[in-house]
């Protein structure tokens, strides 16, 4: 899982800083002070000298703050996150000036329960004030003050870390311009905090754990730390991930031993991994870390999640991945819904993956694209003069689409969708694919644009324009969205193609204050013919499918749309019928010889119906 | 979740037996030896005279012999299965002869670690051989034979005591006449595996566990057996009901204590879980039973699951639980896939439930109905002569229809396919909805037919009505079936409703030698005039649906299918146009008056197209 050394950031040096006096001690949020504080960090690549190119990286549980690079030529193992931070890389360190810290409670440098109490002489131990998540940032705030950082380009962070960002995002709104959460929540499930309860079970159950005064002991807490470790590294992997990696193998035979010895290659795995993780990890700060995330919830703290991001600024990246059961997508989706419901920027990607939680530390390729291509599109934002140039292109790819074929979509609806859309409004384009049409009414309209899109491949490469999207599947509804959140909503060669395009079209009509639609025209006079003469399912230009492998899963003509138009309660403001390439409408009966239809539609009333009369009585 | 006493067996009592002598041990799986071994049971209910309605109950990992009923009037808590044994419950006492014995290796009398080893006259601790799901159920058949048993209606069990059920089947074929199969597997996922050895290690790891001689102490592996418990009990329940139970509550207060007691309800309940686990079982036991489950696999036994199945003689009945992420209903299926690629008699329901794998003692009115259904169904089965007397009529349940409605399709089909069927045939019918055809074709034609149904309350409505059928979707494919398994596969109204037709199709075909499908004819005369003068998406008898709330998700006429047939490479053996209620067939141009139609399909030759000539070139 690491880059080759060329690659890498090269040496790094961890360093350490006072950012809290033992005379001016910190106050936590369970109610204690603390100090003194030292904070370990590294960092990489250069700063500009505007300052705007700072990017925060927050750990999770076991990390630390070398995040990239190497302590030295003898040093074997890279940073944690290597393969994504670097020159060239994902967060390319030509680019941006990267700074990673010890959490406040952590293990390698900055204070925590393993720190020597100044007032005792002893290390803390249980006598270590329980920490926050806030608490860390508030930390992490005092050393980017002390590093003369005046603001964050992003803070970005997986779990725990994810964790991190939203709390930045909420404390420090004017601070941070962008927020990356990866494979994280906003408050841990039940499940969850019994996975964490059990392990610190077994630590507090330890013999040698002696209330955390186990330091000049022969013997730490190691075999409760071990299960702890071997506990948490279950649930870090999928079910798919550990049949893959080991299924039933046994590791050293072919035949069951018949004892209580490890032999299953998944117990000796974990056995591996629990005495690993006794060798470099304390168990005091497994108690204090866990029970940081345990405490995290937003919900609890501020009523809801939309109230606890109703304050930031931030533009906002989540992504999750499908199999991971820890933090789940559901969860991930909480945090969007939220910002979406808050009228917030976001974008969110589910990156399919096999790897469980451990997929942030796993999947370089597609979390990388979406990660650079959310920060430099945040980057370019921020700097509109320099933006055409720097905005970097999506690399030519090529795609694979579902449903509809973007491409031709894309020929036909664009101009006449782009006349029919006011400057500066506000846009949704539901099936957005690559996010052409967006970037076009960006450019020509000015308009405030976002996408919802289905395909990862084409939400990752929106994400890449710089554009606002969210993975989604749009038969889900749109509930997140307030009534009347765009002036526009445009549903584009897709209505025919969903399940239940009644609960598409009132949810699009909820949101928007027109919707723009279009679809194939299945009354058109060749589809006529071809079941009247001969009694087959029509095959034409516009509807090029076979009965049995058509995406059009339902099948409309501008009739039956008119109608349902008034049975939904929607004015049809415009109608206009198009041939089959050409966009000069259709004026002579229209359900007869249009092969596809453009709608404009509202809710409630609007200008009458131009273009062609929606109201129509023509028995065609 | 317990029963009112009044509906309870009553009391009970435990009986214990001997059934090796010291001197004759029995040989184990592991090549040791053991002997005495005595075995702990219950029974309930009566035999008949002639032994034919024995139920065997094998119990999961921390039951025990006490299946139902009290042992006393100050016995708060009654067997473990207490909601599904009794006098008129799903395992009727009033019919059946109940018996189920503590395992080997087992607390509660049975032989286990913690007896005394008569060569040491200590108890065994780990000198106790690793026994095996085979050895425990070779000492089970010694207790049958012990009580004079001499076949067993049935043999049940759920996670565990679903293992023996199928070591059951495979080692006494002939003795076993059906097996009930909950929430289980053929073998523990890596995942499964990797829990359990964590639990194991928690116990080894305690310093009180002293090689398992720990029974003179003042202490015992408490802490390291809770810490077990705790990590099966998560793995027990689903996140979506651990979630619904406790949330992120706090136990006693509504703020956080800033401490590491346990606060949140789902800690304080673990630790409950914990402690009263360690009151009533045995750390060496959990060690033995745990290794006898992670060694169980049937592939690693005999090669395949197929292959371990396919002596067996029994009919079997699988059950699983959607949220049950331990023992999966994937694992599920690939027990159901391996009896039925072996051609033996099977059912399968996935039960919607969010209790995970727990829903095995908590779901006691759909399980119950479907064991009871498959318990009478078998003993109708083996009891022809009072069949029509004895097998209970289905209740008069609601149903709420997926997708088609079964009732018109019952009433304008069924007539025409029985009569297309040949005497004794092997029937499959894909969408079997509650089973009333496949019931009437086994009355009229005395076929051999089995069922594929989706929707779970018609799969329990059909298994109460003594058949065999497989929950599943059939657009997953039907890979299990080898080819020409069946005479004849039967799809109803329902070809125009899947998303892959043509998939469907071809598995249809190469599993049965004839094919019998029935669809709506889209190209009938009031459909052509319904678009060609109205211009709009056509309305009829036969295709009631709106445009936008249709099932039928694809539109074909008789000729699309002809055509569809010719390049899916099948022979069109009939063609039987119909009208819109009457059987008789529609001679004269069939694609333009018929209103549905019935075709039999085959894949490679049968006779000449008979009733309408199914190469008819009518441009109509």
């Amino acid at each position: 899982m690491t880059d080759d050394r060329k690659n890498s950031i090269g040496f790094v040096e961890t360093r350490t800083i006072r950012v809290v006096e033992a005379d001016a001690p910190l106050q936590l949020q369970c109610g204690k002070r603390l100090g003194p504080i030292d904070v370990a960090y590294e960092t990489c690549g250069k700063r500009t000298p505007e300052g705007d190119n700072v990017v925060l990286i927050c750990h999770a549980l076991s990390g630390n703050a070398h995040v990239a690079g190497y302590h030295g030529p003898d040093d074997r193992k890279p940073g944690w996150w290597d393969m994504m931070v670097g020159p060239g890389k994902a967060i390319d360190t030509d680019k941006y000036f990267v700074i990673c810290s010890n959490v406040l409670g952590g293990i390698s440098g900055t204070t925590g329960p393993s720190s020597i109490n100044p007032a005792t002489g002893r290390r803390y131990g249980l006598d270590f004030p329980i920490i926050t998540i806030a608490d860390m940032v508030k930390v992490q705030k005092l050393l980017l003050d002390k590093l003369g950082v005046r603001q964050l380009l992003t803070a970005v962070g997986g779990s725990m870390g994810g964790m991190q960002v939203l709390q930045w995002a909420i404390a420090y709104p004017d601070f941070v311009k962008s927020a990356m959460v990866v494979a994280s929540t906003t408050r841990l499930s039940a499940q969850a905090i019994a996975f964490d309860a059990v392990g610190r079970n077994a630590i507090l159950a330890d013999g040698y754990f002696n209330h955390g005064q186990y330091h000049d002991q022969d013997h730490g807490p190691d075999r409760g730390l071990a299960i702890a470790r071997m506990i948490g590294h279950i649930t870090y992997l999928s079910e798919e991930s550990m049949r893959d990696k080991f299924g039933r193998n046994l590791r050293s035979s072919d035949r069951y031993g018949y004892d209580f010895n490890s032999e299953f290659s998944v117990e000796t795995y974990l056995d591996y991994q629990g005495q690993t993780f006794v060798e470099r990890f304390d168990a005091n700060c497994y108690l204090y870390i866990t029970k940081a995330m345990d405490y995290f919830d937003l919900e609890r703290q501020y009523g809801s999640v939309a109230e606890a991001l109703a304050g930031t600024k931030a533009r906002f990246l989540v992504a999750s991945f499908t199999s991971d059961w820890l933090f789940t997508a559901a969860q991930a989706e909480e945090i969007v819904d939220a910002l979406v419901t808050g009228g917030k920027d976001v974008s969110y990607c589910s990156i399919h993956s096999p790897y469980g939680h451990d997929a942030f530390l796993l999947e370089p390729k597609t979390l990388g694209a979406v990660l650079s291509g959310f920060l430099d599109g945040t980057y370019a934002k921020l700097h509109p003069v320099e933006r055409e140039n720097s905005r970097p292109q999506p690399p030519p790819t090529v795609f694979h689409f579902r449903r509809i074929d973007q491409a031709r979509r894309a020929r036909v609806d664009y101009e006449l969708i782009d006349s029919l859309i006011e400057p500066a409004s506000r846009v949704l384009d539901v099936g957005c694919g690559d996010g052409e049409l967006l970037a076009k009414l960006i450019r020509d309209k000015n308009i405030r644009g976002e996408g919802i899109e289905l395909d990862q491949e084409l939400v990752v490469r929106s994400i890449q324009r710089g554009l606002s999207v969210i993975h989604r599947d749009i038969e889900r509804g749109l509930h997140q969205y307030a009534a009347d959140s765009f002036d526009y909503a445009i549903l584009s060669q897709t209505l025919q193609t969903v399940k239940d395009p009644e609960k598409v079209f009132r949810e699009l009509l909820r949101v928007a204050n027109r919707v723009i639609i279009s679809f194939p025209n299945f009354a058109h006079w060749a589809c006529r013919l071809q079941l009247l003469w001969q009694g087959r399912a029509p095959r034409t230009r516009q509807l090029p499918f076979r009965w049995y492998d058509s995406p059009n899963i339902h099948c409309l003509s501008l009739k039956d749309f008119d109608r349902f138009c008034e049975e939904s309660g929607a004015r049809v403001e415009k109608r206009i019928p198009l041939g089959k390439s050409r966009l000069t409408p259709v004026r002579f009966m229209p359900n007869l010889f249009a092969a596809q239809a453009v709608y404009v539609t509202s809710r409630n009333g609007g200008r009458a119906p131009s273009c062609i009369p929606a109201a129509s009585k023509s028995r065609l």
